[in-house]
């Protein structure tokens, strides 16, 4: 008699964008007249740049003609994109072509990377957090059990709070695999250099491996934060790199990531990065050609330019974000370095209450805070993805209602 | 300190390939005047038909422009395809459009579908097999241990032989979750409706779950071969079905497969559904929205008529080597329902010596049997992805050489 994966079930269902799906709607019924705004949107909005969209209808044609046609490619991805990204990314980190591996998302690679690691490993997360680190973890079997209001029982928390800018401090107990994400989602906030070579030191010094989820890297612009671990001395030994076209290149639904496992990297014997390579190889058949092509175009002179527009866009909408509820009289953090903006609610309110306030008076739908972990309770996100004209138009409104 | 998962590093390194490769550089070397023609190859070379490229390029332009810009798709694959899914190739067999997963290929989704399952379930696999299915389930720990000449320790191999048409017999311990592949791969031989419904009863009178792989499907021309396995009665109960666009519409490099569960597939209270559509939305972010609109034109009046040519094309070609083989004196299987040639080898030859020879003396590269299993020794798969030009040319060689 066939047995489930028992993790599975005790996953609780997720909840938090249902749950915003359904107060958003009922407020929509009772106030049709009403234009909201979604400020709580965690994904792009600009489309693909030119060079990008030309680069994929070509690869398409190539697909339709015998002569150019490509069948399977290289599980990890083609030459051509490998050697783009460690001759751009890691021009002075010394990382090569085969220590990048090409996937469909950094959601798929922060997901999977646990398929390698032993299941007695202790997780550490930092909380806030993506919730993919600690889902997966849970389905794998290394969380332990739910208790309520605390988290997983087996998983180490490492809150990000005002006191400590939002920035993890080592834990009690040492953990095996430490999840760090920064520029930080949901809380905005990027670790400056000195900090995150610390935590490079902390994992070799204990025999840790560092996960470092740099998807909202093209956000710096901050001079001194570090752009990959690998600027850290030592990280070759210690960390494994997600990065993302996604926020990058506006791919949320193009689908082209990858993950930087340096050959230096071993336990013991054995390398992670031969590893990695066997479990791709032998759970997947690698990106569809035509995006790998749209992704080298990223690479482009022209493709550099135009994105990078894109993203100053976003960084103007953050600018009239946090300007805005500054002068309501808010404290915020972040959007400096990131897409989002992470907000202290008003002393006395929760995150959901604020959400309420703010979608009845202001029709302005954010995330609370509080669906990110435990301490995110009393903050607030809100993200510059939204167009120019909705973010101005929200933040007047707030600012009208609060200050 | 942190700790490998184990089980991958009891995986024996992936051969098989590798060594096809090295031989055949060795003998390109060694006669570089001779033209090497290739059998052996499991992947399509027709390019993929018009309405295919265009779709995708006409969605490639709309993710160009803000008005149709998408980002982030449902994980689960957009409606629009599941629902022309539903309507085409389950329109007599109540499928519902909830009940089918868009994926970026078969690989991904029978190496991966084991996540949702217990690691105490106990599995079979036909022998000779799709490495993947053995290999994934080593990589979670569900294997045991490898014993040279036998295989792995937990799990059980269904030999696939003459005497049983290459079609599996009950085993003699029950398994929890049994991989069919039908057409199979290698084999190339389909199975009656007749047994797969035994299979069917088999699974439903002992609580297992039958994972079939019908990545070939689109090749079945024999009345009464069953293309989907809910076309048993009461396989929603028992039964995950994988489908992809990779043989049937030449996707190898595009991505794009499908996995079907039915809502009425649980274990105790569980759907299987659920927790797939759990495992997928924690894990991945969909498939390529441009990939999806190709796949979605396949379906049209257009596309069914292009990739049948394509079919019908790799079929002439398989005609093409049964014929010539048997004119030759060889015994062979399969070919008729399946791109691939199951031939046995001369007697008292192995599959690698068979392989050496055919390569010496004819220049001619195919798979050696026992690179599937242990019970694929003595036997030998040749395939119709090639032109006709070169499956010609190869048989030609052959019959003259062994006639």
């Amino acid at each position: 008699m066939v047995k489930v994966n028992e993790n599975f079930v005790k996953l609780p269902a997720s909840y938090l964008f249902v749950e915003i799906d359904n107060r958003v709607k009922a407020f929509q019924k009772k106030h049709p007249e009403k234009e909201i705004l979604r400020l709580g949107i965690g994904d792009v909005t600009r489309p693909l740049v030119g060079p990008v969209v030309d680069a994929m209808k070509r690869a398409t044609d190539e697909m339709g003609c015998a002569e150019t046609f490509r069948g399977y490619g290289p599980e990890n991805g083609y030459a051509f994109l490998r050697e783009t990204i460690a001759e751009n990314d890691y021009k002075d980190l010394s990382i090569e072509p085969d220590e990048i591996f090409i996937s469909d998302g950094a959601k798929s690679d922060t997901g999977s990377i646990g398929d390698i690691f032993g299941l007695e490993n202790v997780v550490a997360v930092c909380d806030p957090v993506y919730p993919v680190y600690v889902d997966t973890n849970v389905m794998a079997g290394r969380a332990g059990e739910f208790v309520e209001g605390k988290g997983w029982s087996k998983i180490i928390y490492m809150p990000c709070l005002e006191e400590n800018c939002f920035l993890p401090s080592f834990p009690e107990q040492v953990p095996d695999l430490i999840y760090l994400c920064f520029p930080n989602n949901p809380s905005g906030v990027s670790m400056p250099k000195s900090q995150l070579q610390a935590w490079v030191n902390y994992a070799n010094q204990h025999g840790s491996i560092i996960l470092f989820d740099a998807a909202y890297e093209a956000f710096i612009v901050t001079p001194g934060v570090p752009h990959s671990i690998f600027e850290c001395s030592g990280a070759e030994n210690c960390a494994i790199e997600f990065r993302s076209f996604s926020k990058t290149a506006g791919f949320t639904g193009l689908r082209c990531a990858f993950t930087v496992i340096p050959k230096a990297l071993k336990i013991g014997d054995v390398s992670l990065n031969q590893l990695w390579g066997r479990r791709q190889s032998t759970k997947m058949n690698g990106v569809s050609y035509p995006v790998q092509r749209a992704a080298e175009a990223v690479y482009t002179k022209d493709g550099q330019k135009l994105i990078r527009e894109n993203i100053n866009y976003y960084h103007h909408n953050a600018r009239i974000i946090l300007q805005g509820l500054k002068a309501a009289g808010f404290t915020v953090y972040g959007g400096v370095d990131s897409p989002y903006v992470w907000m202290k609610v008003p002393a006395g309110m929760t995150s959901w209450q604020f959400f309420d306030e703010l979608l009845e008076k202001c029709a302005v739908v954010g995330t609370p805070g509080s669906g990110f972990g435990i301490h995110g309770e009393g903050y607030f996100r809100l993200t510059s993805f939204n167009t120019t004209e909705n973010t101005e138009k929200a933040v007047q409104r707030i600012v009208e209602q609060f200050q």
